[in-house]
């Protein structure tokens, strides 16, 4: 079988399960509060040249979306996204079950405009309906794309204009910061956005996400609403163990440019046989439009995602490359195909 | 420095933590769909005598807790548990923050009497009041001591008496069915509870607890809520790989009967100096009463937890062993004591 | 000033509140546990021709719809509804601060279609998407547009494939089943949803809804949810007295044909002019597109709502009639207009 | 039959019935924004002798709570509350439904003692538990106790020693400040609480209680939670008509005044009786202790409620007085007595 499936289908990079493993029986404090975590904090402080942002490690996701976002809002206050967010989708109505609407943006890249932000909170214009207070991106995007650094500085100040905050899901921040000719850096995100999660789980880690809070007033008391949410590992320091080996050198970025170079090549490969794609990603996830004959041929050797029919006789899949792919597997699935 | 603060300041048992390593680089299935998951299911089952009950993994306890009670009752069931139990006391209002409120009954031994149940619910009369619809246990409570089979059948009959579900926190379950003198089984606490949970965090996992529900009624469309509350992990897996080790044989309760092991010679010995007990555990929490002067000297030496003071002159701290205390680390305690 | 902009700028019709003062200095018992509630949910069921269904009275509407949802649903249950429906934009997020989402459907005219419900459920197939559990729909619709029996025998049909609830929000019923050629009676209402309202407020109440749930597993413990929400009127029996009224003889229904009438009036006036709608509406809302400059003459004049542009030069309005608008009234909008 | 069974057993003042007839039929902007609204504010700012306040009027108590504390409160925090408070006991567990916990201290005179914020503050001390944020009293108290000056002013300090807000439930805030040898007045309300409600409907209002909000950081937006929690009125002028009524001239106190009066004749006709109370209550609630056989005696002409048990052959019943009891019937019940 060649895996194209997701990002998240084998263990952790081993070098950082060697790290797990050496630390194993190292007594620590619970709760995050070890030399792990610390370390880990200060590395990605130092790797964002900033020491005033605020670092907290989570689980998952969706863990780290429903926390933060029901942690920075007032209960009248509304969130707009785009329509694909994983936030409007995938994630079984995590942020309305703390009590907050999302309003949702048409959107077939998966990015939301600065215009898209005008008009939402434009139209939300008394007590009588929600107050936009939050915009939340996903970069990448739930379809590969990703946001430069103009379009980030476009949507900052559509949210200064408004009195916005500007959140940024990263649970594959990695692949979008690492995506040929992308300009925006990790410095650019804690600059630019309120509040961002650089993604573990999906590049290389176990699991774990890292949360940077940059604005002060959205970080009171943060570590309560971790615990309140069910967040807070007692064991902890198995996210600050990862994180530390993410960020020591520079493995958080390598796997993440491994991922997109082996999609490079897939992408090619399913150029050069004449296929198109339902969007152009750059990065990890490739959403190729494949003749439903051609879906079936692959699905005996290859596991990937159904994602949308396209028409009667096409179907569009999901095909994901990891730092766990290698080159070989590539050729074989064009070989294949 | 001697480590006595908590069971969870170790990773995990070497036997899980080499599982996880060997199963790294294999492909599985996410969200807990995956084969180890499938095994560890069945062997929890199959240690149950039960092959119609429904189980889960989640990460951690207090994420087990407010999804499992969200998800069991309606917006105005209110839930009654003892006044020390940690949902009470330890998880900043997660419950309430899922809108359940808690009605806490005084409890000097963490545990709830039936009479206590029944006072609860009759005092709640109309629909100006709450409607308690769930008793919550912890076993082992938070002090260490151990509901014996008669007092959970006790409490099923008032529970079912007024149409109560029974709900057991085990996160130190292990602790609890191998304390010396208990009669409490496993398939017991599947017969009596309508949904418990079976603690590895706390016993020799890295992180993870089993929820297994018994009541049909409270198993539709369970899994909607674990990913609603951000507890569905992306690598699931991790969760079967480690329940898998902890009960294709019996380490789980190896693990747990060494705990309250080396607890009995640390108890032994503290009463042998003369010490007395805040409560009488028979688990792996001890908590001695010893004078001011004796904490500040073992602070020197040793890592525990401040727990209360007892007069002015004397405090109550806790001692806690785990699978990871050794017999001579207690000796070396009881030396330096 | 001619007063056309909406339908609760009066207080009560006449009959109400003579009623209310009439026995305003008799003792009753509180909670809505008096004889005049007793005796308006009688008159309710007989004019049902149902004995079997629950009736609550609660004092607005979206006090009602929140309530009634939130009591009606599990928490990853979500919503379907119309775009414009008045939970999905007036309602200030209530549902979603009750935990649930609502998934909103487009609808130029406030209307949802049985294959939009169907698209949406299938939309939502597994747990990591809410799960659609009730469609909501209003009648009139917020432009004032109706659902005849077809139309909602259509939706029941949907609703029952796929094991939905149908809940109508009835703030102006009235209107609805009096609109001229609407084959939708009262008794369909029962039959045909689980759960509706009828609106008082907007059809000569001081205020008050009255929730009527047929679907017997909706009903357990209704009250509880009315007082857990802040609806439960110490003086319960102001509800009963105003429903005693509207439902003792035909009072309901004359107040909303009237409204209904005197709006034709305006309609036709409106056409003469050559004048076209956004919508077309056959009860008591109109919403006439005018020249910018008719607008603003109106303005000095007419007291009504501005609905929306329609172009640069033109603008949607709304007029709204109710049961204490008279025809000589209409004359005069129609010959200043 | 005597009515001593609550004071809403009633409709309105006269007064205030006929205000509300006088303007059944004007028209007026909805949502609380017409000129009642406006002036009735005015009025009551007039009499606190201040102009920085906001003033909310809402429908009902519970609605008020709820929609106030979930309105300043971020999801971690957590109100101390004595255990009788209305909020704890008589509400269905509104405010955790909001998802804040409620902590209670013991009080068997209904007053919450300075001291037992302290403890309760500093109990919870770190992210592991909520972070009190709000005291809760209600004046009267839920036994009709009453604080006096120094004793709120004593709160507040211990407020301000921790920085928690203070807020009073007004539900019978009018017998409060008149009780015989009460040092406060609403001015002082104003002036020690961050925010505090004047009761209405049990203090000859059909219904309706003015929210006055003093501290500034609490004012933003809070008509989106009124809306948002289902509390804003269509009809809204139908609370400023009244609270126009009642803060006009001095209705509002008369009405206290003439219930604390009647309440001191009905009090000292039972301790001629020789009957102890449960507590010493100076306003219009009562809380005498009688033999059984009494309270049997005293069931079949007079309307009372049934408070609790005193031993085996008394009992504590409650009597109320109200503003619509006059002098005569207490002499009838003590006669019958």
């Amino acid at each position: 079988m060649i895996y194209l499936i997701n990002d998240y289908s084998l263990g952790a990079h081993p070098q950082i399960m060697k790290a797990l493993s050496d630390t194993n029986l190292i007594h620590s404090t619970g709760y995050g509060k070890d030399p792990y975590c610390d370390e880990a904090k200060e590395l990605i402080k130092a790797r964002l040249g900033r020491s005033d942002v605020d670092i907290h490690f989570l689980m998952g996701g969706t863990q780290v979306n429903l926390t933060a976002m029901s942690a920075f809002l007032r209960p009248h206050h509304a969130i707009i996204a785009a329509d694909s967010a994983h936030i409007c989708v995938h994630e079984t109505g995590a942020i309305e079950a703390t009590g907050h609407k999302v309003i949702s943006c048409p959107s077939p890249d998966g990015k939301i405009q600065p215009s898209q932000i005008e008009e939402a909170y434009l139209l939300h214009k008394d007590e009588h309906m929600v107050k936009p207070k939050l915009v939340y991106i996903s970069n990448t995007t739930e379809v590969g794309t990703v946001y430069n650094k103009d379009e980030l500085q476009a949507l900052r100040s559509m949210c200064d204009k408004y009195g916005l905050y500007l959140y940024a899901d990263g649970a594959r921040l990695g692949c979008a910061l690492t995506a040929p000719g992308c300009s925006l850096t990790l410095e650019d995100m804690a600059q630019l956005t309120d509040a961002f999660y650089i993604g573990g789980t999906k590049n290389g880690a176990l699991f774990g996400e890292a949360l940077v809070i940059t604005r002060p007033e959205l970080m009171e008391d943060f570590r309560y609403h971790i615990k309140q949410r069910g967040g807070m590992m007692a064991k902890g320091r198995l996210l600050g163990i990862q994180f530390g080996e993410l960020f020591r050198d520079n493995l958080y970025f390598d796997l993440a440019r491994h991922a997109n170079g082996t999609a490079v090549l897939l992408k090619n490969g399913l150029m050069g046989g004449g296929y198109e794609f339902l969007v152009d990603s750059p990065t990890n996830q490739l959403f190729p439009i494949l003749p439903n004959m051609v879906v079936d041929h692959l699905r005996q050797q290859v596991a990937f995602e159904d994602w949308q029919a396209a028409g009667d006789r096409a179907s569009v899949i999901r095909l994901v490359t990891s730092w766990g792919t290698d080159e070989e597997e590539v050729m074989e699935f064009l070989r294949y195909l």
